[in-house]
């Protein structure tokens, strides 16, 4: 029996539906950052959630960037200085929709439909990261209705452009780091290790976004005239790009090895010891094979090493039928996942080398940059971890694991190095959730437990005092956690959160 | 003084406004025959075709087909089998518009512009082909006012495929071989060596057009929890579309080269004896590189050797920003030119080959032809060949040249293979007109000529007599004719028109 936990755990339950519809209203807001024809819907998010900040005890504000608004929202707490502050993050912004005629529902009316694991909800962000942002919002929502106020300071930032690159992120945070002064930062973004297992996720990969473009002639040319007898952009980056890796998978990117922490041989018998379900992983893609850098198994390759991937391709005529052209031009979105120790800026400048040492004749290169952002190593051995830990717990009756992430959390490296406090990754998703893919769902079931955790981890929190207050831990390595612990049993990637 | 001819080019010079009128209705209709969304234009096209035959001597019909209409129309001529009977060709649909930026008036607003030559009418459609087909048709509407009726027997054929494969006009002339009788095709669809100087084409490399989707995960999935174990179809088909060509050029599709007809030394030495603008054609595509096939000039390249391009590729997210996704699949338009004696069956069943022996784990093709059409040679002995360079003659009072054609008309094959009578190819385009690119445009003065030439050769042809005509030539070789001849003086591709 818990006095101070029990009604707000009650009250919730009490209120689901309700916390049903409010997500619902929230994703039918097409908040598409990346897309610039929906500004205005992306501002409408973000007011929504100021609005209801502000109904919860918060003094909530939309801030004006260069891109899409950011929303601060803060609460006292209790009137000491010994009580723990917290920072609360989550992006109220989505992925574009398409493939549209993928979808079995419209994506943005959300919809709910039965599954193995009951009720779920269908929608684009349903949870990345609409549904995993309103987990601690209901959660401060039914603290606030059964005590009046919430027992540690918060502050909470809503991000509107993690699918977009987070642009105006680290100037913000740069600009505003008084006002966002935090003991921890609590990121909600990420995934449980299956639906009955609450996770922590402490490595997260980097990425490097770019997108290139090819111009050769000066407009399109007539294939039956120019072809044989001068250079076709289309034919050229493929060649290029096919060159990306060699036959054994490994990417030639100048200098492109040349920092990546390799993984100790403790370390991966480890992981390759966890029994990971390789032939599951890839069903949920409708794959069979296994494919990668030779002599890596599938959990080091997702997990330990860097990727690089043409994320879109396009030139020349896309419509119907055939049309008879040479290019002009040819483009292509490509990514790079970074591990520890890479600098983003070095595998982009290899990139750009790569691509230069390859210039077809009288071709040139546009080459835009859409985000650089390294690999993150979350400490361990925090008491906040440890209050977020026993909060888990308490609500899943089970001992949470402490995993890592193949995708990138550009806010958690960002805390790190601007506001000089630590990210904490507690998230809901599950691996089967389809987030960047037509009929993206969250099960009801980890909506509700995540709003529960939220409120357990609030009350744990509570009894963290600033005595307990470490200092900004640096980048802890998988070496300085004792072989067995906790923080040594990573999950496979596949059941790890949404990030970008 | 001629005095039958004269007074139906006076005729032409006082309607000449009328004629740019008439093109200018034409040209507003966007019949744009590869997207069905444009399927209503493309029928008004041809209907507006067949109403303007009836009223100068035609009895025209607009054919139903499984694609766009077929236009047919026939004069019956003078009362005597002696008479010659003509097939005209043309074709009313044109090139998708697109990149649509890039026109600096809108592509079916036809407008005059003053240029180094004159004026010339700016539309998608100005020279390919509504420009040219009207050519033969003004010159029947002038001889018709003059003289009440034509000096042959003429058919008329329109089609509203050949942009798109023509996939109806085979099955058309088998179904309608009595209907379509006549001693020889004029074809209208091709250039002039020069502003100056008219040219008859004689050899056209074919085209075997395909479009390849390969797939692979059964959905978009996200780059970050995937990335690094699982096929990118994005990556994988550039990577094997990379492998099309060697680093020489050479095209590594099995048994392509296997049929090639050789260049002998005589005919090289000769083309590259021809004072080819190399400069000049790449300076038209804003180049200034030769590249192809190594060891061999453009003008080889060009004329003589096979091609293998990507005409378009699409692959993932191709918005503005970023997306994180691993594409489920990645799609190529790819065409191959043909050259004489390549049988296209072969070539295509060889690319398929080629795809399918690099197929990536757990990923499947899709594979889709879009026409397979051989290159042509058209014999140059024919008295109605003979005529047409009179009656060119004539009208530019200078010779005419005897080029070939880097693109395809597939018809002309088709008139050969199922019409039993042998294509003659005269056209009055010029290289910098544009064709399937923005701003294409048609000089006032090619047309105006064009009619004329039109008219001549009428004059011309209706002195070859019943007893003059040949059967069928069996397709000549370049050793056919004699070194030195008119048709031993190709000029370069480069001054040759559209094809497809």
């Amino acid at each position: 029996m818990n006095d101070t936990l029990d009604p707000v755990l009650k009250r919730l339950r009490e209120d689901f539906d309700g916390a049903v519809e409010r997500l619902s209203t929230l994703l039918r807001i097409p908040s598409i950052s990346t897309d610039p024809a929906y500004r205005p819907q992306t501002r409408a998010a973000a007011e929504l959630l100021a609005d209801d900040l502000a109904t919860i005890g918060f003094e909530s504000t939309v801030h004006e960037t260069d891109g899409q608004p950011m929303v601060t929202a803060h609460h006292r707490g209790p009137d000491s200085d010994a009580v723990a502050h917290i920072l609360y993050y989550g992006h109220y912004d989505v992925q574009p929709p398409d493939p549209l005629d993928l979808w079995e529902t419209p994506p943005f009316e959300p919809t709910i439909v039965q599954g193995p694991h009951g009720k779920r909800i269908v929608a684009r962000g349903a949870v990345d990261d609409k549904g995993q942002l309103m987990t601690f919002i209901e959660a401060f929502r039914a603290w606030n209705h059964v005590h009046g106020a919430l027992p540690v300071k918060v502050t909470v930032l809503l991000e509107g452009e993690e699918e977009s690159g987070s642009p105006s992120l680290d100037p913000f945070l740069t600009a505003n780091k008084d006002m966002l002064a935090a003991d921890v930062g609590l990121i909600t973004d990420t995934g449980m290790w299956d639906i009955d297992t609450p996770a922590i996720t402490s490595m997260l990969r980097g990425l490097v976004y770019v997108e290139v473009a090819l111009h050769g002639p000066s407009h399109d040319l007539h294939s039956g005239m120019y072809g044989g007898g001068v250079i076709n952009p289309a034919n050229e980056l493929s060649r290029i790009l096919g060159q990306l890796k060699d036959d054994r998978g490994v990417i030639q990117i100048p200098h492109f090895y040349d920092d990546v922490c390799e993984l100790g041989d403790v370390q991966r018998n480890e992981w390759n010891g966890l029994g990971f379900d390789e032939a599951g992983f890839l069903a949920h893609a409708g794959l069979k094979t296994p494919v990668g850098e030779a002599e890596r198994s599938t959990i080091e390759r997702l997990w330990s090493r860097p990727t690089c991937d043409i994320n879109g391709i396009w030139s020349g005529y896309t419509g119907k039928g055939a049309k008879t052209i040479i290019p002009a031009s040819a483009s292509a979105k490509l990514s790079c996942r970074l591990v520890a120790d890479q600098d983003p800026q070095k595998v982009y400048d290899g990139l750009v080398a790569f691509l230069h040492e390859r210039t077809p004749p009288d071709c040139r290169w546009e080459i835009q940059s859409h985000g650089l952002n390294p690999a993150v190593r979350v400490p361990t051995d925090s008491p906040y971890l440890q209050a977020t830990l026993a909060g888990l717990e308490a609500v899943f009756d089970r001992k949470p694991v402490l995993i890592g992430c193949g995708g990138s959390i550009p806010v958690a490296g960002s805390f790190q190095r601007l506001l000089g406090f630590d990210p904490l990754l507690v998230g809901f998703g599950l691996d089967d959730d389809r987030i960047h893919s037509p009929n993206e769902k969250f099960e009801l079931r980890c909506y509700e437990m995540g709003m529960r955790s939220h409120a357990a981890i609030l009350d744990q929190l509570s009894a963290v005092t600033a005595a307990a207050r470490p200092g900004l831990s640096p980048g802890t390595t998988a070496g300085r956690v004792p072989p067995g612990s906790a923080a040594s049993r990573p999950a496979p990637p596949t059941r790890t959160g949404s990030g970008s």
